[in-house]
């Protein structure tokens, strides 16, 4: 794809499943004028759990064919993924930029009144090097509440927002933190703001939830910008899904998902 | 809503049906922070056969709804309605600002190479005196086709955006414009964005065809722009839709019709 302009090249965007959708959202949003490519690597989700090694064959793998579909940044839009892959990812493609997630601890540290914060990541978040340097460099001073919440991944990729089990493990996640007194929460995982309705509603309105998505897009902006990479063009652009997965499932995913943000009432009417 | 700064007031979108989210998606893109309110008729529908009374006394109706609601700036995402309703509009609320749509016969006559093109419209818009002075002051010199698309409208509420009925209204009407020579279609009715790739299939590569949804985006944003009521806020920006119709019904037509701009592919994988 090297005859084609900078600009023209796709965004390209990776998660294990539909959790980076809640991430390209606000880069649609930010810049609606970029091509996008989504890859969702359903066929091996959750990544939770893997060990990191897998986790970064399997991202190398994701951007090689992100590259050979032509992108000029690749975002890991996966906390999981950033965790245990993108420092390797940085070193095997050194000409490339990638964006990464990380759970939004600096933030959380600065907003919490308390001093007291709880973070909802994945296990294998939980256990990245890039995660203990984060809470090494900014969480001192502060107690921090950790949940993995076991299950919740799975529950939204089944499209289950709003049931009783979704609503029993984030309880049973912050039940602990919501007693210890935590007044701000992290979102450390991409699927997770696809509940926050159900987290704010069980945290309570005293409570700030952090959602690291809108802060990712401007830096992928920023990284564009710097390379004079940004398109000129004004037409609105489509994005292009692939899955590993079932297309069709996909499909009704991103219709699911992203039309949670577009509530339709019914009104009486005598016109 | 008076004690409501005007920044965070929302912008206000009506159409008969679902047509009108062509034009909210590009407002969407363009104003991600705005809120929004979608208004569809859809008891209601279609407008095109109705008596232009009859559709002034619709639109003053909603209107008044979109201004309990606190709208900062009306769009009348609907050609039919804006032919018929937009100077009474304007008169009946003085202090309130519309933008309208009109079929973009301007700039199909500046692109067009054989000063041949076609519209595509409703009979309301065909019919308005809107479009008669429209015509008037901008189409001389060149050679304009109109077709009314009977039952195109009611296709793509339905959903039916790729049957062979609609094939054949659209065939039909694009026929006797094609063998004429256009090479410039101008789309004068907001749903038929929708069926833009059909359009564009019988069409073929040579044709020209102009949606006037991103310049009516851009009209709304220099209007909040010229009142200081463009928000300064950051945050992502849901939207609430309304529909005097099926509310579940609407809800599908958003799902359906805002995805096709995020085709999904299954990929062989063996990662």
């Amino acid at each position: 794809m090297d005859e084609v302009m900078p600009e023209k090249k796709p965004i390209g965007i990776l998660d294990s499943g539909v959790g980076g959708l809640s991430v390209l959202r606000h880069i649609q949003a930010l810049m609606p004028n970029e091509n996008l490519i989504y890859f969702a690597d359903q066929a091996n989700i959750p990544y939770g759990p893997r060990p990191p090694a897998e986790i970064r064959r399997f991202s190398e793998e994701i951007t090689r064919f992100l590259l050979r579909k032509g992108s000029k940044v690749i975002v890991v839009a996966c906390n999981t993924a950033s965790g245990a892959a993108l420092e390797h990812l940085r070193s095997a493609f050194p000409d490339m930029s990638f964006v990464g997630m990380e759970p939004a601890v600096k933030p959380g540290v600065y907003q919490s009144r308390q001093g007291k914060i709880g973070i909802l990541a994945t296990a294998g978040t939980f256990g990245s090097r890039r995660y203990a340097n984060l809470m090494a460099r900014y969480a001192w001073g502060v107690v921090a509440f950790e949940d993995p919440c076991l299950g919740l991944v799975e529950q939204i990729e089944a499209g289950k927002l709003s049931t009783q089990e979704t609503d029993r493990i984030l309880r049973d996640a912050l039940a602990p933190m919501l007693n210890a007194g935590v007044d701000t929460l992290v979102l450390g995982c991409t699927h997770y703001p696809f509940v926050l309705p159900s987290i704010r509603r069980l945290a309570g309105p005293g409570v700030n939830v952090i959602d690291p998505a809108p802060a990712v897009a401007l830096q992928v902006q920023r990284v564009l910008r710097q390379q004079h990479y940004l398109t000129e063009e004004t037409a609105l652009r489509d994005v292009h899904g692939y899955t590993t997965g079932d297309a069709r499932n996909l499909e009704m995913s991103v219709e699911q998902l992203l039309s949670q943000f577009f509530p339709i009432s019914a009104i009486e009417w005598d016109g």
